[in-house]
């Protein structure tokens, strides 16, 4: 029986706790070779479970087909890719200084690496059902780094998890693990979670959702007797600056490049682009109206529930009834309930600077193109942004290298800078950083996405003058494995030969 | 004038804070060979200051001269390898994945590297004038980095701070750089600092202090609308783990080594051992009684002022004043008020376990011995203790290797393990770390010692689809400055070659 307990009490809590902190002294002492191995055990699980748990996941999430495919294969991906990384062992940021008996005083031998920090509760997602979700990036990241996992299941697809929980329960059985290292949990709502926020046993909190509920789990995390780090990834209105030359010259593949990523999805990816950002002039004009010739073909797609497409429909409502917003274009609507239509609105930027609410996410197939009144204006917009997972320049050379204060203010107010593309698609590989400055996450210096997303799971432990037959094998002189260390300050593949 | 304040106003606060942003503006691009030229000229200005400035840390900390002789000599050593770890660039993180065309959908160019937070707000510390105050480990990481720095002097050495600040300000104007990238600050109170903290344009904060005044730090920055990272070093109690065999071989010496840490610098450094367990057995009480022997040989030292004397003496009081905990030694008694003298006490493991007010630091020369009923206790000891700066274990290679699952509960609680040595005397080298588990430190994943300090105050920024000439000179191509990079998850030091 997965489906552990509908509400979690306090008593439901400190059990699966005390049973994710048991599996943890086991787990945190498995060599890299078992983590990668479990990890690529769970991706061949999902992959044989074929498409009864894609047509579960369409039912729960309203996603087509190959969406979900497509996602489930980056799922695969992502685990097979970081247990690579985890067998590498880069992120365990090993360092060596050998001692030096002859200093006065004599200078002890000290050794450093990475250790995991305990037990790791994981909110599922909803707009992701696999690949931030029950054995998603921050599953994935948490095994690697020698972390028990429990994973809180979204309301919105229980199933599609529960499926996805068998799937590494029978992984840990197939690779002779204790079953506890991870648990699987259904609870209704954030505030259910809070008893498994603030238990003491709890070392870490990975979140993928909206801001109100991601800043509610920050602030419990950091109201305990002592308090954890949380990895929240709370969306992003992913601006877009279009530069005059470059509009000039593209305005209609621009505008075309643009209906598609907004719509991606029916505009439910965290790096939508929300609000583009243009000089007024005629090039602009342009864009805007061949923008709206794309939006309007458009036909309405169903959102992941009700719920989300009635929050995008208000939202969408307060936004264009704020005063000076211009409906520009909508999309065909939808026959359904929870049919999202897309939706492309224009206003001045003053207004823009003046109205804190055009500045907030629309979560959803709506942009907001902002018409700023000159280069000036639009550099005084980059400096007052909040922070964004995503910021996309759309420019020539020549612009990008005559405007760095500019290039300066956008690169400090996000994660990532697209030059000349689209927010949308997140690449995973090691250089890709998802995580932007308050509020797209709540942690800046941490990505979820990429191999790097494990050290979000770890910490550095010193080891001062251990013999080397007692260091962990990746501290010890001979380095059989081949890891990256720094010794005496120099990066080595090698063995440490010790002097003396 | 350098002494800007003597209580932060609003108005203060916002002038302070927005020359800081405008310097930022220019400091954060300026290239690392910059960065560490400053550095190193504030090295050579420190040391100029020649014995003047230590009479004046003499008169304000009553440290004895050895000792800050000493430790501004780590100050100097610390911004010059700091500057060579910013120039080495290790610290930057930089990823590189070249794009592949073919692919579908075609995989983009993305390169990553660590950029600057920002404004960084820096409280010196009462114990170390130089090493942890105007120009010490956070002020030189924050300027590796890449951050400008805004001091708030310490009230207890306020003439020492403006003689270090003036340096700063010299080497300022020796390297050609806008004086604001450094700000001098006087402010009485801990509150006085609030400001500051909540200031829109601090992006970080370095501290080192008392419990107390960490976490309101802490609580601040972190009620913020846009909560930033504070790095609060905090304190530690350091506890000693002897085990039966090695304490039998060696009682005699170990008592000597301990009496040394226990009272090094009137014990008031934050790796000071404060509590020392082991299993009840004739040879503890060999321990105790030779332990004994040598503190109360030992002189009352003056302590860094009256109000730290004062605290000292009432929280040993207080803790002297438990049940069952007995008195083993006294040092000799001081003639002034601020002296410090030396206390040993012991209690056993079951009244540790149930009385908290034990378990917490007593800052100054005290330390107390836990009469453990046996090893399970001691287990049991190891799992409850609040995180550490540091843990030391005396055992025997058989010992540690007999003794896993206490190892693992040790190395959970701690950030530096040291075995068969003393926690005091910090290396200042890349292996160190210095921040253990709260409430040691607020951020067990980042330290305040060692160059891998500048990964405080800088975080991760992808660029995705930038041309070679338009990127950030360390993740371009060529790569003349022969830095370590990942190029397709293989570490280079070579250029980037890209197919087709």
């Amino acid at each position: 029986m997965i489906r552990e307990t509908d509400s979690i009490d306090m008593q439901a809590t400190d059990r699966i706790m005390e049973r994710s902190w048991a599996a943890w002294q086991d787990y945190r002492l498995r060599p890299l070779s078992e983590r990668a191995g479990l990890m690529r055990e769970i991706a061949r699980g999902l992959d044989s479970l074929g498409d009864e748990i894609i047509r579960t996941a369409m039912r729960e999430t309203n996603l087509p087909e190959a969406r979900l495919k497509g996602e489930r294969a980056r799922t695969i991906f992502q685990l097979n890719n970081y247990a690579d990384a985890c067998e590498r062992g880069d992120w365990m940021e090993l360092r060596i200084d050998t001692p030096d008996d002859k200093r006065i005083p004599a200078k002890p031998d000290i050794r450093k690496m990475m250790v995991p920090l305990g037990p790791v509760l994981v909110y599922g997602a909803s707009n992701f059902p696999f690949a931030y979700s029950t054995a998603g990036g921050d599953t994935a990241c948490a095994l690697a780094a020698g972390c028990t996992v429990v994973v809180k299941a979204h309301p919105a697809h229980p199933d599609t998890s529960d499926a996805v929980a068998t799937c590494i329960r029978q992984a840990l059985v197939a690779c002779g693990l204790p079953e506890d290292i991870f648990i699987h949990v259904h609870a209704e709502s954030l505030e259910d979670g809070r008893a498994l926020v603030t238990h003491p046993r709890t070392r870490a909190v990975g979140f993928t959702g909206s801001h109100t509920a991601g800043r509610s789990i920050f602030d419990w995390a950091n109201g305990r007797k002592d308090p954890i780090p949380v990895f929240a990834e709370m969306g992003s209105v992913n601006p877009v600056f279009l530069l005059p030359e470059k509009l000039s010259e593209d305005a209609q593949e621009i505008a075309k490049m643009y209906s598609g990523s907004i719509t991606l999805g029916v505009g439910q990816f965290c790096t939508n682009p929300g609000l583009i950002f243009g000089v007024d002039s005629s090039a602009l004009d342009h864009f805007i109206q061949h923008l709206s010739e794309w939006i309007s073909k458009t036909p309405a797609g169903p959102m992941l529930h009700a719920g989300i497409a009635r929050a995008y429909a208000a939202k969408m409502a307060a936004a264009l009834d704020q005063s000076d917003v211009k409906l520009a274009a909508t999309g065909l609507s939808g026959t359904e309930e929870l049919h999202g239509t897309a939706t492309i609105a224009t206003v001045d930027g003053d207004t823009f600077l003046s109205n804190p609410l055009l500045h907030q996410e629309v979560f959803g197939p709506f942009s907001l193109v902002i018409r700023c009144r000159d280069a000036a204006q639009m550099l005084r917009i980059a400096v007052e942004l909040e922070g964004q997972l995503t910021c996309t320049v759309m420019g020539t050379n020549d612009e990008i290298a005559h405007h760095p204060a500019l290039m300066a203010a956008i690169a400090d107010r996000c994660g990532r800078l697209v030059l000349n593309g689209v927010p949308t698609g997140v690449e995973v590989c090691l250089s890709m950083h998802h995580g932007g400055p308050y509020p797209s996450s709540t942690d800046a210096r941490f990505s979820s996405v990429g191999a790097d997303g494990i050290k979000r799971f770890a910490r550095p432990l010193s080891y001062q003058q251990w013999p080397d037959e007692l260091l962990p094998d990746a501290l010890k002189n001979a380095n059989p494995m081949g890891y990256l260390r720094v010794i005496d300050n120099e990066a080595s593949t090698g063995p440490v030969t010790l002097l003396g």
